[in-house]
């Protein structure tokens, strides 16, 4: 037997965990055992009487800031493994991609800590080597529904947990390409045809199809990703 | 009385809502009627004995594709205004930004569409005039994580919410730069001691530290937001 894979989840609100988690795909594979999700309480590591687990930023400011010893104390009371990625959910951190996810669903897991308040005591990011990751370029009350992001898009990538394999390979960014238009049943809703294409039982023409659909979507949608796409593609077509 | 803020949420898993939502900064404005959440089940839309929701990608494919008389059912019972943004989580859509996220939290709150399978069909899409919004380059098993991350957003920023006003003026993409680093007590942590500069008592050094340092974060991390940055000010200082 080898061991799950393991999302250990270090926050303020633990009772948050599974959540949406706990339902559908990720859920019916969390209850099978394809993975374990651990969520531990940061404030159990507090030590004054008041168990305070932040202070005001030194330098003045609004907001409170999560204490370094503290989530230091956390983070060792956790005992992950040393190859396990200790990531912190912020939106200082590198936007996460599914490139990033790929990686982390193929390791043992990662732990995953949430941040809340104004941010965390730059030491211990230092101090502890945590490497911060965003979701995206918006700014939510805390970590923890980023973390079920991250958690969410590993734990569909794991063996046995989609239906099909080969679902995962036709889908958005799995060629760096947004994901050309689906159509299905009934064949004309309020007068608008299914394309007559994809109808047709040519296999060959809908593929071309659906490759010249993704690539003008991505082109008008996501500039930033088609140039990506066009490096890429040019680099691996040079002899 | 003016009505709360409204989330109306379209999902095949309503009981995945509140969820997180329920709980600290959003859990407790939405017990104190700041906003207001609605989590509506698309499979109450359904027509046939089976309750179908879905079915097999015209075209051939993977997966199962959301079907557009189905949606389109569930979008019109919800009678949300139509000022009222309508939007779909989807991998496909425009990036969510934090000044998109403050058009939403001053408005009266979006109906927001949870995709899950392959996809939706593209002419619901089309026909309801749905907003694509992406929150990340990665790829969930459904739009509900996704919803949750716009709303809690949103909600954070409503009149109220936050403890101190001023909270999110100095945060991450307020200016469109990243945040500086973050200290709080203990004076000395592990050896490391809190940057002298921030015990010092000048303010106006502070702040300049600060500055230069969420600059140089910024540059290092993010060349992206960078350019944006740079340009935005080469802008704004012209005659």
């Amino acid at each position: 037997m080898t061991s799950p894979w393991r999302a250990t989840v270090l926050t303020l609100f633990p009772e948050m965990f599974p959540g949406p988690l706990g339902v559908s795909l990720a859920g019916k594979a969390l209850a099978s055992g394809v993975w374990a999700l651990e969520a531990r309480d940061i404030r159990d590591s507090a030590t004054d009487r008041h168990r305070s687990v932040d202070d005001t930023p030194a330098g003045g400011g609004p907001g409170m800031v999560l204490r370094a010893d503290v989530l230091a104390a956390a983070i060792d009371a956790a005992a992950a493994a040393p190859d396990r990625p200790h990531l912190l959910m912020s939106p200082r951190g590198r936007p996460l991609t599914q490139s990033r996810v790929r990686e982390l669903a193929a390791g043992s897991g990662p732990l995953v800590i949430c941040g809340r308040f104004e941010g965390v005591d730059q030491r211990v990011i230092e101090a502890r080597q945590l490497e911060e990751v965003s979701i995206g370029d918006y700014v939510l009350s805390g970590g923890e529904i980023a973390a079920m992001a991250l958690i969410d898009a590993c734990v569909r990538l794991l063996p046995g947990v989609m239906g099909r394999a080969e679902s995962a390979s036709e889908e958005s960014f799995a060629e760096s390409l947004l994901e050309y238009p689906q159509y299905t049943r009934p064949q004309t809703f309020e007068g608008r045809p299914i394309p007559e294409i994809l109808t047709s039982g040519d296999h060959a023409k809908v593929a071309a199809w659906r490759k010249a659909e993704a690539e003008a979507l991505t082109r008008a949608r996501r500039p930033d990703l088609w140039r990506a796409f066009e490096k890429a593609s040019k680099s691996t077509t040079k002899e």
